[in-house]
C-alpha cells in the first residue's frame, strides 16, 4: 500500500487530496492509502462528517527507502521528518517547487492552479476514470476551501470549471450555500487553545541563502473580531513557537474570508522591520494592515523570498 | 515568445522535444519557439533532415527573470549558465529531479518513461490536439534514440506503445530499418576531434554531499572498434575536461547498441577505484567491464549516487 499525504498542519486540500489520489491510484492498479500528518482544522471534520469519509490515519514513522506519494506539499519543511530518506514515487502539487529532490525519475504533477484537487480532476479525465460522487465532494470542497470560494487570487479558470463540473456530480446545488457552511465551521473557534490557532494554516518557509527560517500561520474566518480579541494570546503562542523551532520570525495573519482582508500580528521589532519593508505597510497597536493580501502562496511568500533574496 | 529548451551537449530527444513542445504551446496559444543549448550529435541532423526541419538556433544569453520552458532535463549542471536568474514556468522531463526550485508555481511534468516524447504525446492527447505528421516523426526517433530501439532498460510501456501509435502517422511503414539507419548516422564518427566525441552526450553530475562533481560522458555507436581504437586520444581528453572543469572525475563509456555492452574508458586510479567498488567490476587495459549496463540514466547514475551518499 503507497501511503499518501499531505503538508503538516493539514487544510482540507491536504487531506481530501491524499484521500482522492490514493482512491485513484488504488483504481488504477497502484493500492495507496491516505494518511495524515497532523490534527485536523475545523473545516475539514465538517467535508468529511458531510462527505460520509472516516479520518486518515496519523502516517507512522517510516522506515527509510518507503516508496511514499506526496499530494499538496513538495518541501521538506512541511513534509515528515525523515522525507529525505523516503523514496518519493509521486507528487501532485500546486506550489513552487522546493528542496525536493528525487534519486530516481518519478511521476510529478505540478500546475499552477489554485488547488490540489483540480488538477486531480484532470487525472481522472486524463484517465478517463469517472468520478465518483464521494471524490467529486471531497475535491469541491478543497477548491472551495483553497480558494475562498473564488475570492483568493489564486483562482484560476481552471478550479472555477472544476467547481462547475464537479457540484452536479457532488449534489451540491447551492454551491455558495456549501461554502458559507463550509467557512462557519472553520469560523467556530470556541476555546481552541491558542498554540492550536496559531498551528491550523502554519507553514515554515526557509527565506534568503544562507537560509533563515520563517513561521507563517493563517487563520482565515469569517468572525476575525473573535480571533483579534485573543491577540495577546496568539503573540504569546508565536513568541513560544519561535523559541521551540528556532526560528528568525513569526507571523500570523487573520484573513477575513467574506471581504478579503488581512491583519497580521507583529511579534517583535523583526517582523515589523520585515513587514515594513517588504510589503511597504504601516504597522500600529501589534498589527499590520496587509490590505487585500488574502493569499501566503501567491502574495505573503513572493513578496518575502524577494525580500530576503540575495543581491544578484 | 517562450524559449523552449534541452540540456546542454544535447541529444536527439533534447533537440526534437524542443521542437514539439514549442510547436504544441503554440498550438495552444502560448507562443514559443525552440532553441537549443550547443552542437547537434551525428544522429540529430540525420532525423531533422528526415523531418524536413530546420536546426533550432542557438540559445542567446537571457536576461533574467525571463519566463523559459525545459525539456528533458532539470538540473542547473545540465542548463544554461544563468539557470537561477531566469523564470522557469513550464519542465517536461523523464529524468530525476535535481537541484531545480522555482520561486512561484510552475508547471512541472515529470513521469518515469524511457523519453520525453513519451510524455508529449501524452500531453498532445490530454489537450485533443491531433499529432501532425512532423511532431510525430521527431517524437518518433527521439523515443527510438533514447530507448535505443527499446533495448535500454530504461523502456516502458508507455515508450513501445507511442512508438505503435506514431509510427504510422510519422509514415513510417519499417521503424527497425529506420532505428538502424539513425544509428548508423550516429556512429558515422569520421575524424571527429576525440573532444568533440567526449562531448556528444556529456553530463555533470553532483554526488555526495558536499557534492563533488563529475563528467559523464556516453558514445552510443553500432561501432564501438573504432571508438576503442581511439582510447588514447579520448583519455587524452577526458584528462583536459577534468582540469578545465574542476571535476573529481570523468569517465566515458563505449555502449555497442546493438550488442548492448558498455566499456567505461578509465582515466586514473580515482575513476578505477569508484568503478570497481561501486559497480565491482574489474578494470583491464584502461577499460572497465560494465556488462550490459547501457543506461547512464537508470544504471550508472544510480549506483554512483549510492556510492557518494553519506552514510545515513
Amino acid at each position: 500500500m503507497l501511503p499518501v499525504f499531505g503538508h503538516t498542519n493539514p487544510d482540507t486540500d491536504a487531506i481530501t487530496s491524499a484521500l482522492v489520489y490514493a482512491r485513484l491510484l488504488t483504481r488504477q492498479g497502484v493500492p495507496a492509502q491516505a494518511y495524515r500528518l497532523g490534527e485536523l482544522n475545523f473545516e475539514t471534520p465538517f467535508v468529511l462528517r458531510e462527505a460520509g469519509v472516516e479520518v486518515p490515519e496519523l502516517l507512522p514513522k517510516l522506515p527509510a527507502g518507503t516508496p511514499v506519494a506526496l499530494v499538496d506539499h513538495n518541501e521538506s519543511a512541511q513534509s515528515v521528518p525523515n522525507l529525505p530518506e523516503l523514496t518519493v514515487t509521486r507528487v501532485v502539487d500546486h506550489h513552487k517547487l522546493g528542496d525536493l529532490t528525487t534519486a530516481q525519475p518519478a511521476y510529478l504533477r505540478f500546475e499552477p492552479v489554485g488547488c490540489t484537487a483540480t488538477i486531480l480532476l484532470g487525472l481522472h479525465r486524463e484517465a478517463r476514470m469517472p468520478v465518483e460522487r464521494l471524490d467529486a465532494r471531497l475535491m469541491l470542497s478543497a477548491i472551495l476551501s483553497d480558494t475562498l470560494h473564488f475570492r483568493s487570487p489564486t483562482t484560476t479558470p481552471q478550479d472555477r470549471e472544476a467547481v462547475a463540473f464537479l457540484a452536479p456530480i457532488a449534489g451540491v446545488e447551492d454551491v455558495g450555500a456549501y461554502a458559507l457552511a463550509m467557512f462557519a465551521a472553520k469560523s467556530d473557534l470556541g476555546d481552541t487553545p491558542a498554540e492550536t490557532l496559531l498551528r491550523m494554516d502554519y507553514k515554515v518557509f526557509p527565506f534568503g541563502d544562507p537560509p533563515q527560517r520563517w513561521g507563517l500561520g493563517v487563520i482565515e474566518t469569517t468572525n476575525p473580531a473573535y480571533v483579534l480579541g485573543r491577540q495577546a494570546e496568539l503573540l504569546a503562542a508565536m513568541d513560544r513557537a519561535r523559541a521551540e523551532e528556532g526560528l528568525s520570525g513569526v507571523l500570523l495573519s487573520v484573513v477575513d474570508i467574506l471581504n478579503e482582508t488581512n491583519l497580521t500580528l507583529v511579534l517583535s521589532a523583526t517582523e515589523e522591520k520585515v513587514l515594513r519593508e517588504a510589503f511597504g505597510v504601516e504597522v500600529a497597536g501589534g498589527r499590520a494592515d496587509l490590505g487585500n493580501r488574502i493569499s501566503r502562496k501567491k502574495q505573503i511568500v513572493p513578496a518575502l523570498e524577494a525580500y530576503f533574496a540575495p543581491e544578484a
